[in-house]
């Protein structure tokens, strides 16, 4: 009997928002799997800590170094394609040998989490469930006291790689937007939002619900963003 | 010393799918609150259910009857606005003889929530918190086994609400789409898929992660949808 891969949304980085069937599944596996870079700390796998029991199996899943490759050169997708197929090779003995493995991903498994990509590899070779996680969005428009989608309002959700003009084009139609992994791409996000007229709306938020959280008026911002920071633009409150 | 009021999100419908703080607000508050129609249950009740201690004591806020009033009447916003008004004075209330108050919401608490109507009213006149809560979309694609957003997709979520040419436009820019709220909006909801040229993507999901979930191609469904249903549409796999 082949075990069964469970992949797991450990939530926005706070470790009380993850949920009662999270918590039970990282105690209950013989293994926890994790994505992590070389000599780095996992953030799921420190957000999940205190359920990891003393005889826990860990599987490291070690990104390929990627920062001397360009996101624009087409090596950059085949070296991240041939690490998935290797990473979901690895589950799937694992897996073959009959034992459970609980898969981690900070927020939701399946928005931009590495997990879809070895989810995509194995769905039709393993029994595989899926554990829904509190997203980073979720955990920052509680925190900054945001409200984002009354009555019949549109809420886009925006890659900060999206160019700048697309970027502006969404955050003058949409009512509610979130514009997320902004990271090195902070200049043409400001540039993308002033664009759209929508500055003074604008809140960014940095870390949140993790350790050192900042929230302030994006309109103040202009040096440089983590990766775990995005930008929330509330609803405009749209009656039918 | 005034009570702090707790808006906390209990997730989609599956009871395990609660944060571990929202559990932890639920049974150590003297006072948990929820929304509610006449001779119903709530739902968000229902969901918390396991964490509500024998001291605790219950507030109801009992919608009015609005299905008399077509949500096309001012006088139905009217009424509605009225009872998030006496809601927001009874918790104040509340709050004012000390005691603290945990109010619970279906999913997360600002997406759409009836919270955010009381939250609007309380925010500058007592101490708010806000726990995040796994929402509808997230419990449904985890259930659906359907990853949303790869690389650089936009993920659009679209409440069936929309008139029928708004809701197709969408869905013809969005890469992954979520449309909300289905129930009596079924037909021209069908209609605005088959316009943008995606029903085969469509994924139809009624009681996401409650007892008698639903997951069905949305192409074969012509009959009622109840409230608590969504449709999918997972996103195009968008790289740079």
């Amino acid at each position: 009997m082949a075990g069964t891969l469970s992949i797991v949304g450990v939530g926005p980085g706070d470790p009380e928002l993850i949920t009662l069937r999270a918590a039970r599944l990282i105690g209950s596996a013989p293994v926890v799997a994790y994505f992590c870079r070389e000599k780095h700390p996992s953030q799921a796998r420190t957000i999940a800590q205190a359920h990891i029991g003393p005889a826990t199996r860990e599987m490291r899943l070690i990104y390929p170094f990627t920062t001397e490759v360009s996101v624009n050169d087409p090596a950059y997708h085949q070296n991240m394609s041939a690490f998935y197929d290797q990473s979901a090779e690895r589950l799937a003995e694992e897996l073959a040998t009959g034992n459970d493995v609980t898969l981690l991903c900070e927020g939701d498994p399946f928005l931009y989490g590495s997990a879809m990509y070895v989810f995509d590899r194995l769905r039709t070779r393993c029994q595989t469930q899926i554990v829904p996680g509190i997203m980073a969005m979720n955990g920052c428009w509680a925190q900054a006291h945001a409200p984002m989608t009354h009555g019949d309002d549109v809420l886009c959700v925006l890659p900060a790689t999206l160019p700048e003009a697309e970027l502006a084009d969404w955050l003058e139609r949409a009512d509610a937007a979130v514009i997320m992994k902004i990271g090195r791409n902070m200049p043409h996000v400001r540039q993308a939002i002033t664009r759209s007229g929508r500055m003074d709306e604008a809140v960014y938020v940095e870390r949140g619900t993790q350790g050192a959280q900042v929230i302030a008026p994006m309109a103040e911002q202009d040096g440089k963003a983590p990766y775990f920071s995005l930008v929330l633009l509330p609803g405009r409150k749209r009656v039918r």
